[in-house]
């Protein structure tokens, strides 16, 4: 049987305010066995930009990177908000190592292709080392990703923490019985946005069809699935979507196959 | 005979402007064998802040950190800086890691008492895992380090690169012959500042004393030759202070003890 792996991604909300920060690294240090959280930063990000004079432009939920906005994430993704948890996990007895995709080459992608939109320095994966991030995890380290990638040619490139989360928690299932989770501000994914109570307990990949015609799941929901449903079919055990302060697992939503 | 290990300290002005990055990057991935790399990124730093509207405010060529500040640097040497670096070196075909000293609590340091001046979250460096290092370095990995510590508490503290890369070199000497380059826009230490040809091919101990006394050697050299002394009895093999560009070792000032 193999060992189990907990993969906790959190989005920006959550690591940005002190209150759900305090509480989510004492929930994640209390996970027992092997774990890796991956986070995003992108409500920072946008401030610091707003400070530096830099407008930040999304589309579709996502965010235009150009060269300065790369900087920018750089700073706050791989070096603010990425080191202060590494810190304060250490703190708590979690022995962390903050990780871009570029150290010792752990993710590598390649920049998007110009379609409809020009996203600039936006990494789309190629490839997880998950033999590395293994060998590590075996040592006892916990590696916190920030969702950043390089193309292997020097360029950093700005990657969605959710498709992080997703393609490492697949490339490490031929290691481990790995559970990921997708945290944030939430009970679960919603039969109705503005009720925060209607979790829906379950969603198969039919009911998601449904679901997305409808237009009871939208938005940036929609990737967040079909990570999960990738996932599932690459040999993950579990995908949950629930609240931060839920990474006990007693709520949410449970994806299936 | 223990293995050679090089660790090169460059100073802000090198990593922060493209040419001599592109040509220490070029010549940093040649040296042979084990490596490390030590990094600053004050000017940058000093940058962004005024973007941002905050002052730098040095005191004997030391950067007062109060928490604002702390975020700048964090964000500018643990993100922008490293992680621009450790990219392109991976390029090179160098497989580096971008390292805080929080990262795997690789170097613990405290907050430097208030004597005559408060420097903020500065940390003076306690301990250096060389043991966690000598691991990776046998692996093939390149440490590549930020000067940013942490406290075991869950502070980062700012950390004078120079010192780390002494401490470094000191936690290195058990398990490497290990020779320390402090690297910078100057060929050597100088005997007359305004003379870039005047540079002092050997000091010891006796003559570092003199020279300080009679004004040739002083400002931030004094700490950097300190730190190579310090190194140098601790077992550290060979301490040269040089041009970046000739970190092949071929001019520069010897320190001997």
């Amino acid at each position: 049987m193999k060992e189990k792996l907990t993969i906790i991604k959190v989005g920006g909300k959550i690591v940005e305010e002190e209150d759900s920060l305090r509480q989510l690294l004492t929930d994640f240090s209390a996970i027992p066995g092997a774990k890796i959280l991956v986070h995003g930063g992108g409500r920072s990000a946008t401030k610091i930009a707003a400070q530096l004079g830099v407008e930040t432009k999304m589309i579709g939920g996502r965010r235009v990177t150009d060269r300065q906005m790369l900087d920018i994430v750089t700073m706050v993704y791989g070096g603010l908000v990425n080191k202060s948890v590494v810190a304060r996990l250490q703190a708590q007895g979690v022995n962390a190592l903050g990780l871009t995709g570029a150290d010792m080459n752990v993710i590598r992608s390649h920049k998007r292709p110009v379609k409809d939109v020009d996203y600039g320095f936006v990494g789309d994966v190629d490839e997880v080392d998950g033999e590395l991030l293994a060998d590590l995890i075996r040592k006892g380290i916990v590696p916190v990703m920030a969702p950043l990638t390089h193309d292997g040619q020097g360029q950093l490139l700005n990657t969605n923490a959710d498709t992080i989360a997703g393609e490492t928690a697949k490339a490490m299932a031929r290691f481990f019985d790995v559970t990921l989770m997708y945290c944030f501000e939430k009970k679960g994914v919603l039969r109705d946005a503005n009720d925060d109570e209607s979790v829906i307990p379950h969603i198969n990949e039919a009911e998601f069809q449904r679901y997305v015609e409808d237009g009871t799941i939208q938005g940036g929901m929609i990737p967040k699935l079909e990570n999960s449903f990738e996932a599932l079919h690459a040999g993950v055990a579990k995908v949950v979507i629930t609240l931060a302060s839920a990474i006990d697992g007693t709520s949410g939503t449970i994806i299936e196959k």
